[in-house]
């Protein structure tokens, strides 16, 4: 008799119970490795610490040895739920009304989290039997708990960890809530690089009474910031948006009306395509401070250590076998993206080809996240979709 | 037998003693009272109390009865000394060293105090024999110990004190150290005006990864600060320098670099002449801002109840008179001159003409502030010339 068929909407379900605001693990990932051990995954509990962060739990799973190996990978950590009386219903109960299941994470992630894990299981139940050596390959599941922290103690040292273990993962559908009005409507097979830097102009303090014996540091920010947008960076390229430039702050803290202050610094954040890396970026940012200063404007840049490059797993066999999932089940052509903010595939496009698929997000990181059950469903079928399509494609 | 000439070196010696630093009394009044009380002054101590803003003690002091009634105004509150291990001498001791008086205080404005009040001195005993009705008219002082505070409890309430009275004073000179780099070189007739307001700009929250979804302040602010300084306010009239705006801070407050924030924040002040008003003012920067906003920026503009305006006393008798006396003494002939921070004579001016006359203000507010003990001397014989020159001229 063949196993029953693993339900998502349940695993989904007792995963929202668990509240695993960031970085508790609130039992998110203790649930996943009761079910994946006994399902005949092997499951490694990694929990990673480091410096000035806090300790977090993470989880890798694999069912079967030989390559290639297909990893899911996601998240069980969540934002906080905010007010609590702002809910319709209470975020970490999972309740279902008019078709919706309601609760922190159900979009983000735990509803992709649980779609991939009833694929996989339905996946190790079908093949269980036959032995290993009968397999086309492996699958695995790689879970942090560390995607809405300050993802330190997460994918990054998790992919390290595997590496040093000559774990190898060939192929990699991150689970993040892709889809953007219905699902399949989206996929993201890449992102914008991202980097941030912090701009000082000098000036003297002095009294607003006595100007020409100060130099009041803000006309020449002013002069800065509006040089530094006043032509875009580029206008985009085959696969991605153009590069954007936010000054995401100003900040002088002078309290007095009377006194000119003696600095003056704003930050700002880049999201650049693959015309760029940071180092390109970074110099022609001085380029055009140095332009607009002059001789009057007295300035320092600083770029943020933390940058990452953009990247692009380009269209292609994998790519194409996950579309063609997708199509198949919701009769969807989805938009090849690169657009949104940063997620984990920055890690893992390091090690292996990685595309994001997953819910609609529209919900995620605000009251009453809800996801559609039948959208749970649906997407569980298409990872199932992509597993099989990926061992006929690429399994031995 | 006459009474022997007050010393002005030693009044100031005595009030550098008194540790008056805003808004404690210190000692100073209580010595002014005692030495002015002596000569034969009517000596009125006024405590001035207010909300939010410290107590604080104040003096008016009449010699003579009969008008015109000439008015020493000034303050013996200090700022505070800072570090004392940068003081050459220590700042309440009135160290004399290579022709200077050292301390907090010497030259704001304790040395002018110390200055009128013994030409005062003199004054009274010169006539003091003769009885009231001998006298040419009155001349008074008033001392106040909250202008280098708040200036709430000080000069401005005991005006009102006196005018509540009925006592009439008919014209002021206000011992700050007006002298620009040597004694006598500057007069002050007036000031600008003073306006302040904080410019608010909207926008809408995000994520850097999707601008289009938030509305970021920050570019609107730029472009309505650039609007604000684009062109000057004017070119100066007769008396006064050009309307000057400095924008003193810009701040949003943001934390975060893929935040797109909600709302800047910028405080400026404007310092304007006898071409404008508050109100004629804060219309204009409104006109300003909307034509530099059109439809994109939404911004709210509030300006600070606590404007003053701008004021002159014209070049005539008074100013002659007090010039002169500066000539008659040191050789020069002082600027007539509007420029510089407001001053209690933004009070004063609304009850008779004043000027502003007194040593040179570079070391004022600063360590080792100190003042030549030849000048003392030398303002001492011109306040004592402008005390004849004015019953000369005004006397009955
Ligand atoms: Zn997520
Ligand atoms: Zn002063």
């Amino acid at each position: 008799m063949m196993a029953a068929k693993a339900d998502p909407v349940d695993i989904l379900r007792t995963l929202i119970r668990c509240p695993s605001v960031t970085p508790e693990e609130g039992g998110a990932l203790a649930c996943l490795e009761a079910l994946l051990g006994a399902a005949g995954f092997v499951v490694h509990r990694v929990k990673l610490t480091g410096p000035d962060t806090p300790d977090v739990e993470n989880l890798y799973a694999r069912f079967g040895t030989k390559g290639p190996n297909l990893c899911f990978a996601g998240h069980t950590d969540v934002v906080p739920p905010g007010d609590l009386t702002h809910w319709r219903f209470p975020p970490f109960e999972g309740a279902i009304h008019g078709g919706l299941i309601y609760g922190r994470g159900a979009v983000d992630m735990k509803g992709g989290v649980a779609a991939f894990i009833a694929a996989g299981l339905d996946f190790a139940n079908a093949h269980g039997k036959a032995g290993d050596g009968a397999l086309p390959g492996s699958i695995s599941f790689l879970i942090t708990g560390d995607e809405e922290g300050p993802a330190i103690n997460g994918t990054e040292k998790l992919l390290r960890w595997l590496a040093d273990r000559d774990e190898r993962i060939d192929h990699c559908v991150l689970g993040e809530p892709s889809s953007r009005a219905t699902l399949g409507d989206m996929v993201k097979i890449g992102r914008r690089g991202s980097l941030s830097g912090t701009l000082t102009v000098h000036g003297k303090q002095g009294h607003v009474g006595y100007p020409h014996l100060a130099e009041n540091p803000i006309p020449g920010m002013v002069k800065l910031l509006a040089a530094l947008t006043a032509e875009p960076l580029d206008s985009g390229t085959a696969h991605f948006q153009a590069s954007n430039l936010e000054v995401v702050s100003v900040d002088v803290g002078n309290p007095a009306f009377n006194v000119i202050p003696a600095e003056a610094r704003a930050r700002f954040n880049i999201r650049f395509n693959d015309l760029w890396t940071p180092a390109t970026l970074s110099a022609e940012i001085e380029r055009r401070l140095n332009a607009a200063a002059g001789n009057s404007v007295r300035f320092s840049p600083a770029f943020e250590a933390r940058s990452s490059d953009s990247f692009l797993t380009a269209p292609g066999e994998f790519v194409d076998l996950v579309t063609q999932s997708i199509t198949a089940t919701t009769g969807r052509t989805p938009e090849l993206s690169t657009t949104g903010g940063t997620s984990d595939a920055r890690f893992i496009k390091d090690y292996c080809p990685v595309v994001e698929f997953g819910l609609v997000g529209t919900t995620m990181h605000a009251v009453d996240e809800s996801t559609p059950v039948d959208e749970v469903e649906a997407l569980t079928r298409i990872y199932a979709g992509i597993i099989e399509r990926y061992f006929a494609a690429f399994g031995r």
